[in-house]
């Protein structure tokens, strides 16, 4: 376990999360014109408390070779814009069907469905805007960008986040075996984490070997996210999940937990994070973010 | 009129669909494993009868400049992907409701609404896939790529074509005027189409002053296609268009014959139709296809 008296994590997780705030209000300009409604419920959904997970990854990614974590500004917001726009379409009542996310009604119950839907596209879109738009992209390489831009898109799409959903909800009332358990969540939840991790080290000048091992580093953290997820929605707190507890066993969603039970589960997670720290080992002090959001991400239920 | 017997624009048209064509059933490979369900859905829509307007734009638009058309296929490709994305999510209940689309069930009629969403959040993410796929890509210049993806982006999102759809249904059943229709126009279809040219002539290396008049020409014909189709939803055969006759009327859609009149409406298109040839007079043959498409967009009912 990393020792918290070394290292500020609280203090890491506050300044970079005030710092891609920061970027997103900056390029979310006030809602004006015709279109005005589904800017805001844009920015409605990406400012609703959201913890910037995916942009800090990549943030620290890009830190943990070398490279600049404002340069990737662009990038990490992007990664929130498409994180955010699979949240709303994923509570969607043709989805999920839920009514609250992170403590607030969900997009569709503010703005409607068809609103809630518009504004998921053009978060989706909007996220490609950002990472090409010249004024922000200029301290980036253009080849790096490309390939950062291109495992971003490949973890979003069919082979990624959109094929874990897919099966997320065809499985939905029927029984899952721990193989399409471990589908959904590696491409769910896991495939855009990793990318967020890898396209920061790419974009930060990482050599093979670097983007390599952050890599395997993403898909056991990925797991392990999704693993504690899980168990938060069994015995988690209402206030720290913003969400019922329990909404997956009433949907008999099938997870970690349910299959193996809570102790197996929890033990599984923590193998997780365990090989995670370990694939950081050719890293010096630069990995230590990633060292404590390797065991932040399994514990916050404390 | 361009003259027919010297530029055989039908067979360009046949010709340019077909490599279309090819590079898209390249692009995408049979359905397999566990998400296969959502590439079937994907390609369903995809090879429904599409015309491939906008990926021969982007062609057209780089050849007019001198650069290759090969070359750019991975970006018509993706045009093509968020133009039937696009068509997906508006024909779902939520949005438009239709059941027909070119003449065959909509998405969600074939694979409920759930499925049809996904299949829409797959194609248009997968577009900025195919568009820096590393193997794909190689002839286009780092520099350029960025900039045309970019520029689709931009027109694809809330400041395009999502913009559009937004006050597009706002409007349904409302009373519109001209001002509130040129939005829609220019948003929802304008934009992407203009973004079809302009960014096939930035992959060719045009000029500035190329970009411009392709970008002036886009908006022209996108303008006069739009309201081509206005008229064919009021007079067209519904074997032409491959949906009822009378939708827009019927959903009290304010268009363009409907607030001017069908004899008005077709003296606009016609004057957008010479704005645009006109705008080619810097060009010289290399322009014969862009000259006779905007002949094409509004003569499609003959």
């Amino acid at each position: 376990m990393p020792d918290e008296s070394v290292f500020d994590f609280k203090g890491y997780l506050k300044t970079k999360r005030e710092m891609v705030d920061r970027a997103l209000r900056g390029i979310f300009p006030a809602p004006e014109g015709l279109s005005a409604d589904v800017v805001d419920a844009m920015t409605y959904s990406l400012f609703a408390g959201g913890k910037r997970l995916r942009p800090i990854l990549c943030i620290a990614g890009a830190e943990t070779v070398g490279g600049s974590g404002a340069a990737v500004l662009p990038v990490a917001c992007a990664l929130e814009c498409i994180h955010t726009y699979s949240l709303i379409h994923d509570d969607l009542p043709v989805m999920d069907d839920d009514d609250l996310r992170r403590g607030k009604p969900t997009s569709h119950k503010v703005y409607g469905e068809a609103l809630a839907l518009l504004a998921g596209d053009g978060l989706l879109t909007e996220a490609f805007d950002i990472m090409t738009r010249p004024e922000l992209i200029r301290g980036l390489p253009a080849e790096r960008l490309l390939r950062a831009i291109h495992i971003i898109a490949h973890a979003s799409g069919f082979n990624g986040m959109v094929g874990g959903q897919v099966v997320d909800i065809q499985m939905e009332g029927r029984t899952a075996d721990l193989t399409t358990v471990d589908f959904i969540h590696r491409h769910k939840t896991g495939a855009l984490i990793t990318a967020a991790i890898v396209s920061g080290a790419v974009l930060g000048g990482g050599s093979e070997e670097d983007e390599a091992a952050l890599e395997f580093y993403g898909l056991k953290i990925g797991m392990a996210f999704q693993i504690s997820d899980d168990i938060l929605d069994i015995e988690g707190d209402r206030e720290i999940m913003g969400k019922p507890v329990g909404s997956d066993e009433a949907r008999q969603k099938m997870t970690y937990p349910a299959l193996l039970g809570l102790e197996e589960a929890r033990r599984v997670e923590e193998g997780l994070v365990d090989d995670a720290v370990e694939a950081l080992a050719r890293f010096d002090s630069s990995a230590e973010p990633l060292r404590h959001l390797a065991a932040y991400i399994i514990q916050r239920k404390k």
